[in-house]
C-alpha cells in the first residue's frame, strides 16, 4: 500500500479530501482556466501548430499529473521554452502546419513522456542537480530573448524565421518593409495592456475596494479582456481583410484519441530533442515545485515528478497535444489562488474541456498579434540579467558558465546552449578539482589547531612540513598533488617529516592511492618520514584495503596535533618511532 | 636565456656534454638501434604501411626531440598503440597500400604534431590528468590483445580483417581454411625463440660468463636474430614461392622532405583521430618519462613533452613518416643501456639512418610472420588483468572505470574505449561528489575534537545538531544536502542549534550559496539557528563576497569546538547571542 500510494500520490491526498479543499480547488481552478485559454493558444503559435493542439495540451496532461504527480500545486501545461524547443525540433524535419510536423511534435511528446517515465523508474531524478543554478537562470534569459524577439513578426505582420538571435534579427530587418499598418494597430496596444495589467491592474483595483486577493486574482486574468477586445475589433472593423492575421477556424470539440505515430522516419532525428525537452522541462518543473512546496512545509519527490510529468506527456501526446511541462507563472497563480491538491489541476482541465467545446467558435476572430503579444509579455518576465552581475561578483567559474549559456544558447538554439553549458559548469568544476588548494599549516598558538601559515600567526618547526590537502584525492589531481609535495621539499629543505593533515580528503581512488604511494617511496629514499592525520573513517577503510599503511615509512594519527608531537619528539630525542 | 632554456632543453644539457657522457650516449645508442629496426618495420606493418616508413618514423621524430623534449631518455618511434589507430583511422578513408592511405597516414602524423604543440604553447598538459591509472591500463591491455589477434592472420598467412576482436576472432575462423603451413612453419618457432630471448636468454648468457650488464643488453637484440634467421631461411629454401608473405623490395635511402598534404579530402575525418592519437601518446610518453626520470631524480614538464612530441610528429609527417610517441619497452632499454641524455635518441637516429641505406636491399626476403611475431611479443608483454582484480578490491567506481573501458576498447576499438573510460571515470566522480559523505558528529571526550557518532564513542547534545559535510559544496550537490540537512531535522526534533563544520569544505559555488540561504531562511523560520564552523580561508572570502553572512541566523566560529560551547551556553542560559 506505502509502495502503491508513492508510485500514486492521489491516493494519499485523495483519502482526506473534504468540502473545503474542494472550494479552494475549484476558484484555483476556474481563475488558473482563465489564465491557460490565451496562454494554450499563444504557445501552440509559438510551437507552430494549430490552435487547439495548445488546448488539447491542456486538459489530458493535467488529468495525469493529478494522478500521478507529487506537488500539490504545480500546473502543467504548454509552457514557453518547450514550444520553442519542439518548434525548432519539428521544423528541422518538416514545414510548420504540415501533417508531418504535427506528428513530429505530438511523437516528441510522447517520446519525452516514455524518456521521463523511465528515468522516473529508474530514480535518476538526481540528474537534474547536474543543471547548475546559473546554466539554468542564463538559460531562461536567453530563450526568453529568444522567444520574445521570434515573436515580432507577428506584431509587425511579416514573415520571418530563423535559428538564432541574430538570423531572427536579420530575417526581421529583411521583411520589415512588408510591415502591416492594421497589424500594429492591434499588436501594440494590447501590448501595452498586457504590460499595464501585470503592474498598473491591481492597484487600481484595490483603490476600487476590492480586497488584496480578488484585486490580485483578477489582474491574473487580464489577458482575456485583451483576447475579447481584439477579436471584438477584429470581427467589427474586419480586419481580416486589412492583412491582419486571425486565429481562423478551429475545431469544436474534445480531443479523441490518437496513437503517436512511433513509425515516423524522423523519430532518431527527434529523440535528442525529445531528452532535451524532457530534461529542461523537468528541471523547470522541479524547481518551482520545491520553491512552493517549501511555503506550505510539503515535499516533492523528484523521481516521482518524473513519472508524474511523464504520464502528462503521455496523455498529452495521446490526446493529440505536444509536449508539456510544470509552467512556472501558472503554478505560482495556483499556488497563490489557493490550490490545495492536484485536483485543482483536474478541474482547470474540465475548465479547458468545456472551452474546447463552446468557446472555440468565437476563436476565429482573434489576431495572432494578441497571442505573440501575450508570448512577449510572459517570457520578458522571464529575463533577468541581474545574474551576469551577481556571478561575476562571486566565482569567475560561475560567470563562465552563465556567459556560456546565453551567449550558446543565443547563437546556436537552446539545445546546445543549455548543453555547453552544462558542460562548461563540469569542465570548470573538474579543472578545480585538479588544481587543488593545499595549505602548509601551523599550531595556532595555545590551542590544538592548525591554520594555513599564509593567513595566521602560527608556530611551524622547520623539521616537521605539515601540508593540508583541500581536496579529494582522485585521478584528475593525484599527479599535481605529488609535483607540488616536491616542490614544496624543495622550498623546505631541512623537512625530515611530512605530515598530511586529511580533514579534506573525502574520497580516495586507485590513481590517488599509486600517487601516495610514489611519494611514500620517493620520501622513504630522501630519508624523510610521510605520515597522515586526521583521516576520516571512510578514507581510512579505503587505505586499510591495501598494502599501503603497512609499507607507509611513517604513522597514521588521529589529530595532527598528536602527529606534530609525535614528529618533533623524534627529531629531539634522535630515536626512532616504534610503530 | 631562461625562457630559451625551456623551449630548448638542449641548450641545457648540451653546454655540459662530455666525453663520458658521449660513450654513454653512444652505448645506449647501437642497443637501441638494433632494437628499434624489427620494431619499426614491424609497427609499419601494423599501421598498414610500407616497412620503410617505419625506418622514417624513426629517424627525424627522434632528432626533434632531442633537441625540443624534456626527458633525457625517453626514446621516441613508432609505437604499437599508435600503429594500431593509425591503421584504423587511414583504413575508414582509404585502402591500405593505396597513396591515399600513406597520405592520410603522414597527414595525422602532420595534425597530431600541430595539436600537440598547440597543447603545449597553450600550457594544457594538465589536461592528460583527466586520464585516470585503471582507464590506461585497462586501455593497454585492451589495446594488446587486439594488436596481438589482429596479427595471428600474418602468422597463419591468411587474409582477415576486423575493427573489433569480435569482427577480428570471426574473420581468422572464415579464412582458416586457407591457412599457409610454411608460413605457419616460420611463424611458431619465430614467436617461441621470441619468448623464450625475453626470459631464458639472459641467464644463459650469464652462465656463459657475460656480465649481468652485457647479458641483459644483448639478450634485448634478441628480435635481430630471428629476423636475420627466418630472412636466410626464407632466401635458402624459396619461401616466397610457398606461400610465405615476404616484405619484398624496400626502397633504399633516406627519406626526402614531404609536404603533408593538408588538403587530403578527409582531413575533418582524420582529425578526431589524430587528436586521440595525440592524447593517448602523450600519456604514455610522459608517464614513461615520469618513471625513469624519477630514478635519476630528474624532471619532465609535461608542457615542454608536448612541445617536444608536437616536434617530432611534424618531423616524422615532412620526412614521410607517422605519428610516433614515446615508447615504453624501448624507452627503458635506453635508459637501462646508460644513455644520459637525448644525444643517445639523436646517434639512435643516425643508426636508423644507416640502416635505411645499406640495410634495406636484406629486408626483400624477410617474412611478415616474423614481424608480426615481433609485434605478438611485444604487446602480449603490455596485457595485465590484474588491475581488474585490484581495482574490483580498492573501489567499485575504479573497477567499472577498468571494465568500461577494456570491453569497449575490444568491441568498439581503441578511440570509444578510451573516451568511455575517461567519461565513465569522470561521470563516477561526479555521482559520487554529487551525493557525499556527511555525518553527525560529537566530540571526543576531553578534547577538542569532533568524530563522527557512528565509529567513535562521542559526546552529544540534543540541542546542538553537529554536522560535517565531507564535500565541497557545488550545484550538483547543493541540492542533496540541502534535502539531507531537512532529514537529519526530522531524526532530531530537538534540535535548536545546526553545525556545520566545513573542514572538508573547500570551495562553494553560487548554487550552493543559494541552497545555504534557502536552508538559513528556512531554519530561521522554524525557531533554529544555522552556524558554520572551520571555514577556511578561500571559502570565507567567498562567502564575505555576499550578503550570507549579514543575514546568518547564527555565527561563523573559527572552531567547531567553540560553537558547541557558545550553543549550549545560549541554550543553559536561554539567553540570545550577540553577533
Amino acid at each position: 500500500m506505502t509502495q502503491l500510494k508513492q508510485y500514486f500520490p492521489i491516493l494519499e491526498w485523495g483519502r482526506v479530501y473534504n468540502k473545503q479543499t474542494l472550494m479552494s480547488d475549484l476558484v484555483a481552478a476556474v481563475i488558473v482556466t482563465i489564465m491557460l485559454i490565451p496562454q494554450s493558444l499563444a504557445y501552440a503559435l509559438l510551437a507552430g501548430l494549430p490552435p487547439e493542439v495548445g488546448l488539447y495540451a491542456s486538459i489530458t496532461p493535467l488529468v495525469a499529473y493529478g494522478i500521478f504527480g507529487s506537488s500539490r500545486t504545480l500546473a502543467v501545461g504548454p509552457v514557453a521554452v518547450a514550444s520553442l524547443m519542439t518548434a525548432s525540433a519539428a521544423g528541422a524535419i518538416a514545414d510548420a502546419g504540415s501533417a508531418s510536423y504535427l506528428a513530429a511534435a505530438v511523437l516528441m511528446a510522447a517520446m519525452s513522456g516514455l524518456f521521463l517515465l523511465i528515468m522516473g523508474l529508474l530514480k535518476m531524478g538526481f540528474l537534474a542537480n547536474f543543471l547548475s543554478h546559473p546554466v539554468i537562470a542564463g538559460f531562461i534569459t536567453a530563450s526568453g530573448i529568444l522567444i520574445a524577439t521570434s515573436q515580432l513578426k507577428h506584431m509587425l505582420g511579416i514573415k520571418a524565421h530563423g535559428e538564432n538571435l541574430l538570423q531572427i534579427v536579420q530575417s526581421i530587418i529583411a521583411h520589415i518593409g512588408d510591415t502591416n499598418l492594421y497589424t500594429v494597430m492591434v499588436g501594440v496596444p494590447v501590448l501595452a495592456f498586457l504590460f499595464w495589467v501585470r503592474s498598473g491592474l491591481k492597484p487600481l483595483l484595490v483603490k476600487a475596494g476590492l480586497s488584496d486577493f480578488s484585486a490580485s486574482m483578477l489582474s491574473k486574468t487580464g489577458p482575456v479582456f485583451g483576447v475579447v477586445g481584439t477579436s471584438i475589433a477584429a470581427y467589427v472593423w474586419n480586419l481580416g481583410e486589412h492583412g491582419v492575421s486571425l486565429v481562423g477556424e478551429v475545431p469544436t470539440g474534445l480531443p479523441g484519441f490518437v496513437m503517436p505515430d512511433f513509425f515516423h522516419p524522423a523519430w532518431r532525428e527527434l529523440l535528442v530533442s525529445a531528452v532535451f525537452i524532457s530534461i529542461i522541462g523537468f528541471v523547470e518543473s522541479v524547481s518551482v515545485g520545491h520553491t512552493l512546496a517549501a511555503k506550505r512545509r510539503q515535499k516533492i519527490s523528484p523521481n516521482q515528478e518524473l513519472i508524474g510529468l511523464g504520464a502528462s506527456n503521455i496523455a498529452s501526446a495521446c490526446s493529440g497535444g505536444y509536449p508539456v511541462t510544470g509552467g512556472f507563472a501558472r503554478s505560482v497563480v495556483n499556488f497563490d489562488a489557493g490550490a490545495e491538491t492536484p485536483a485543482a489541476g483536474m478541474f482547470t482541465a474540465i475548465g479547458i474541456g468545456l472551452a474546447a467545446i463552446f468557446f472555440t467558435p468565437y476563436l476565429a476572430y482573434l489576431p495572432k498579434a494578441t497571442l505573440a503579444a501575450t508570448i512577449i509579455v510572459a517570457v520578458l518576465s522571464l529575463v533577468d540579467f541581474s545574474i551576469i552581475k551577481k556571478t561575476w561578483q562571486f566565482a569567475r567559474s560561475d560567470f563562465v558558465a552563465v556567459i556560456t549559456t546565453i551567449g550558446l544558447t543565443l547563437s546556436l538554439g537552446v539545445e546546445m546552449g543549455v548543453a555547453c553549458g552544462v558542460f562548461a559548469s563540469l569542465a570548470l568544476h573538474l579543472y578545480k578539482t585538479s588544481k587543488p588548494h593545499m595549505a602548509v599549516v601551523g599550531e595556532v598558538p595555545g590551542t590544538e589547531h592548525f591554520r594555513n601559515i599564509d593567513r595566521h600567526e602560527v608556530l611551524t618547526h622547520e623539521e616537521v612540513l605539515s601540508l593540508r590537502v583541500d581536496e579529494s584525492l582522485y585521478f584528475a589531481n593525484a599527479g599535481f598533488i605529488e609535483d607540488r609535495i616536491y616542490a614544496l621539499l624543495e622550498k623546505y629543505p631541512k623537512t625530515r617529516h611530512v605530515i598530511l593533515m586529511c580533514t579534506a580528503v573525502n574520497e580516495i581512488d586507485l590513481s590517488a592511492l599509486e600517487s601516495l604511494e610514489s611519494i611514500n617511496h620517493r620520501l622513504k629514499d630522501s630519508g624523510i618520514k610521510l605520515h597522515l592525520s586526521e583521516v576520516k573513517g571512510p578514507v581510512m577503510d579505503m587505505l586499510q584495503k591495501t598494502h599501503f599503511l603497512s609499507e607507509l615509512n611513517g604513522q597514521v594519527f588521529l589529530t595532527h596535533h598528536l602527529a606534530v608531537n609525535a614528529a618533533l619528539n623524534e627529531s629531539r630525542s634522535g630515536s626512532d618511532w616504534t610503530i
